[in-house]
């Protein structure tokens, strides 16, 4: 099998990069002071395996109890605890729409299974009754979708869920950036998991946080495949800082929100073909070149985004929205060779 | 399945610790300093996912080629990772000596495999001819073992590598505290595997950092099943630092050996029943209290301890080596009701 492969983290810092999903800005100054008065010699002890403090936090501001929540080194770490305890390649099994985060079939090929996948329309609303009609142990839905960047409703995803045999996942990585959360589902769906991260609307990528929402007993159950000491001791301050700090959060997602916005009807000026986005990214297909062609122009001038194989997506390009500049050269650069 | 259960972590900071085998001297002052140095708006961003500063490092100190080495977060985090590529409920197999590290059941549990076991004698010499001959894809010897603390010797580890049919992991997570390690082997018998971690010697079980070292094909290898960004950058920064400052380690690992030869000698003039140590710990029956029992008395007055439920472990305890005035303190409180 082949491992995911993770998006260019270049070490020449003179790139603009726009590849990997990143917060533009920079992490709550709260959080920095929170993590510099936690390098001390306590380093040397274990941290909390249950994660108390986070996850007490976390209730609070997410209105749901801390025997609902499970934290994770990154939600890719939550999305292998879900895989290991509900996939194998004989009677567990897995399904979800494509094309979606190329990780899940990574994790499904880890443990010995294929995929069950439905394509999704070129409109990338969510095949609810695909779904169903595969009667999986584990349903992803990716909300908003990467690399689409589009959203599934909630109302969709009730439905998924109240049909559904088994567990269904809504991985909202990029949630805060869009207009609605499926965590009001937890209270009246025990099927359902969701799944968030510090790595991007809390510019925190660096730190490797994710939360897993779910109720008491599939809590418990993952507990069981999680990795005793999965965050250290300093990933458990930074993401308790940042959530006693959420209205720097929701400054940068609003500014975001406007520059992408802007971004997009600046890209369809130029004639590219752009999905809606409720992301932190869009995906653009361009008049003129294909993806990989594309990247590979913007990297010669010094900006990287990402591109894709896959026959679904290999016309266009995932571009993280960045900070004003860096958008202004983005379409720059679009504008000398991209368009009619 | 039921999880792995990991050791207190008491919030209570008045307890003596000496239950979860943490070094009792902080780490390097060099690495709190490069922590500060590291906690910056570069947060946003995300970790390299190759480690390439930290192998680097880690090829200088250790003596072998960078393609050798893979990191964890922690070492629990590799040795997931060797049980997700070689173990599985079909074909795949793995096979140790018990008691050892309760988490290999664990880990194999999630992977739906009965693992194979053998007994270690009483005197915990490492049982060569049966680990070969259960023909294992994975044999894994935890050397100095947990939670005896006894050392499998070179000779015997590359006997049964030279004889293995599968590969042959060798969890050192003690060895600093050793008279001697396996990595020596690693030139010469492709199917090794040596796990180290930066959890005991260097004082960062904070922070969960763990290396592999094995064949350029075994790491491309578990590189398929890691975690892309599984270190974050702080852990990263932290574990490179602490390699910059052996000498630091080193220094509180002889003063580690020294309590040690001091502790057994004290706990044996009591009538314990000590095994020889080659790690942090001490394993010790006590002459009048079973394991459970003896920590519930330390624990009342303030010192915890481990205690185990196997059958094999039930009439000791294992004792981390803590600070000269902590271990006069369990002394003290053993005389006072532990003994003949």
């Amino acid at each position: 099998m082949d491992g995911y492969v993770p998006g260019e983290q270049p070490r020449d810092r003179r790139y603009i990069k726009l590849n990997t999903n990143e917060n533009p800005y920079p992490p709550s100054p709260r959080v920095l002071e929170a993590l510099r008065r936690a390098v001390s010699d306590d380093l040397r002890l274990y941290p909390d395996p249950t994660a108390t403090d986070l996850r007490d936090k976390a209730a609070e501001v997410y209105g749901v109890l801390p025997d609902r929540i499970v934290v994770g080194n990154g939600s890719d770490d939550l999305l292998g605890m879900l895989f290991r305890a509900c996939v194998d390649g004989d009677d567990g099994s897995v399904a979800y729409a494509v094309p979606t985060y190329s990780l899940y079939d990574t994790l499904a090929l880890i443990q010995g299974a294929e995929p069950k996948t439905v394509p999704y329309p070129a409109d990338f609303v969510l095949p609810v009754d695909d779904l169903v009609a595969l009667g999986a142990r584990l349903t992803i839905v990716c909300s908003p979708n990467s690399p689409s960047g589009t959203l599934a409703p909630l109302s969709a995803i009730d439905d998924l869920a109240r049909r559904a045999r088994g567990l269904v996942v809504v991985d909202e990585a990029y949630v805060d950036f869009a207009k609605e959360t499926a965590l009001s589902l937890l209270a009246r769906r025990p099927n359902v998991v969701v799944l968030r991260t510090f790595s991007k609307s809390f510019s925190l990528a660096g730190m490797r946080v994710g939360l897993a929402f779910a109720s008491p007993d599939v809590i418990h159950q993952l507990g069981k495949v999680k990795d005793s000491y999965n965050l250290d001791r300093l990933s458990l301050v930074a993401a308790r800082a940042a959530l006693d700090d959420c209205a720097w959060m929701q400054a940068n997602v609003a500014k975001v929100q406007t520059a992408r916005t802007e971004l997009i009807a600046q890209l369809r000026e130029l004639g590219f073909r752009v999905l809606p986005s409720d992301a932190n990214f869009v995906f653009a297909e361009s008049p003129t070149h294909a993806g990989e062609e594309l990247y590979r122009k913007l990297r010669e001038a010094g900006i990287l985004v990402r591109y894709f194989a896959d026959a679904d997506l290999r016309a266009g390009v995932r571009i993280t929205v960045g900070m004003p500049d860096e958008n202004s050269a983005l379409v720059a650069a679009l504008r000398s060779f991209a368009t009619h």
